[in-house]
């Protein structure tokens, strides 16, 4: 098992697709090659074209004695510098990242000042008023245990759209506004379509977010944020 | 004549190519778009492919009634956001970026600490021991007017290779060293070479630098560094 970063930007999303630059492919790649073996590699669950990880978790079976630390030292060094694995640790053979996992956190990073364009890739701009504590108070009604299917970009094959958010926290740090979500899974866009919310709470209203959490209307929220600033931030397990 | 920051990880460098993503390319689009003439951007320099600015100056002449904020805000909303417009101002027709530079200043940003994915594009990891001040010492024998003949890429068509170097500041910021070089014009690869060599001065020693300016023999001074920690700071005029 291993935690793995990434900068989104630069792939065409977590998994593998043929004559595409995938972090799942590049993985699989690599490790193949540094054990001279044919590896697959298994992740938590897919991140979109854009998305960045700072955790995302996934597994790899291999047979060998390699050192944990040394295959770490070789993959990475072999890995071009735009994804690196974090840590590694061995677990049992029936460990499956994706359906073992209890908690995730995504965070979404605004940015509200001066455009900058080393940041480009990292942030997504605004340049709308945006009232903070109208968006604290607006994230309180999305806690909690939801049928989240307002949240969910219609591009989606899942049929049970519950889902609980454990919090919400929203902050100001510097010129960026940082939302972290933390929930036991999350659907489509889920994440991006609850910041484009609550970014346009004065526009939308609590009502419509009340409303939204009973029928289900995808027109009653926000519009889906763009990938830029989302980042699967870690991934816990019992 | 503006002021210009780019993200060069994802340009093929300044200089117009066909069928290649060049900044001088893109703002001639843009810049030819917003204003519907046809437009030509001169700039004080090329940078290389992976090479970054955060003031790069250039020029583009038109004639235009639209107020400079307006052209400002219309050229930057069309311009992808890896690279923006800081600033613009109304200068005489005869001005030339390139040959009226008096200063400039470039930066290179070299990180001791633990990789990360998201700084790849702009930072150049160094895992080897350095000695910060035997690099700032050794840099004073660089400073001032010489012969950089040894601190040029044999892939040149200049024949003067004499530059006055102003300063070399080099400081430590958290894990990171960085370098600052002001002088009145620079060789091909003359900052990555420079920084090649004060990294790795505890090998090469001031006697061979010193013997370097004397000679001009590239084999005896460090190897050019990688582009993606290098920024062009900063152009000056009279």
């Amino acid at each position: 098992m291993m935690v793995v970063q990434y900068n989104g930007a630069h792939f065409f999303g977590w998994q593998k697709q043929n004559g595409k630059r995938t972090v799942q492919g590049e993985l699989e790649q690599v490790f193949s090659k540094v054990t001279k073996q044919n590896c697959e590699v298994v992740g938590s669950g897919r991140t979109d074209r854009g998305v960045h990880a700072i955790g995302q978790v996934a597994t790899v079976d291999i047979d060998s004695t390699i050192p944990l630390k040394n295959l770490k030292l070789a993959v990475n060094n072999m890995l071009s510098g735009d994804v690196l694995v974090k840590s590694m640790k061995v677990v049992s053979g029936d460990f499956n990242p994706r359906f073992a996992a209890k908690r995730k956190t995504y965070r979404y990073v605004v940015g509200t000042g001066k455009r900058d364009a080393f940041k480009d890739e990292f942030i997504t701009y605004y340049t709308y008023k945006v009232d903070l504590e109208k968006m604290q108070n607006a994230a309180k009604l999305l806690v909690g245990r939801h049928n989240f299917k307002a949240f969910c970009s219609a591009d989606t094959e899942v049929s049970d759209f519950v889902r609980e958010i454990y919090s919400i926290d929203i902050k100001k740090v510097g010129q960026n506004i940082i939302f972290e979500i933390t929930g036991n899974g999350f659907l489509y866009n889920m994440v991006r379509i609850i910041v484009g919310t609550l970014l346009q709470i004065d526009r939308i209203g609590e009502e419509n977010i009340k409303l939204a959490l009973e029928n289900g209307d995808r027109a009653l929220v926000g519009k889906t944020m763009p990938p830029n600033g989302l980042y699967l931030k870690k991934v816990e397990y019992k």
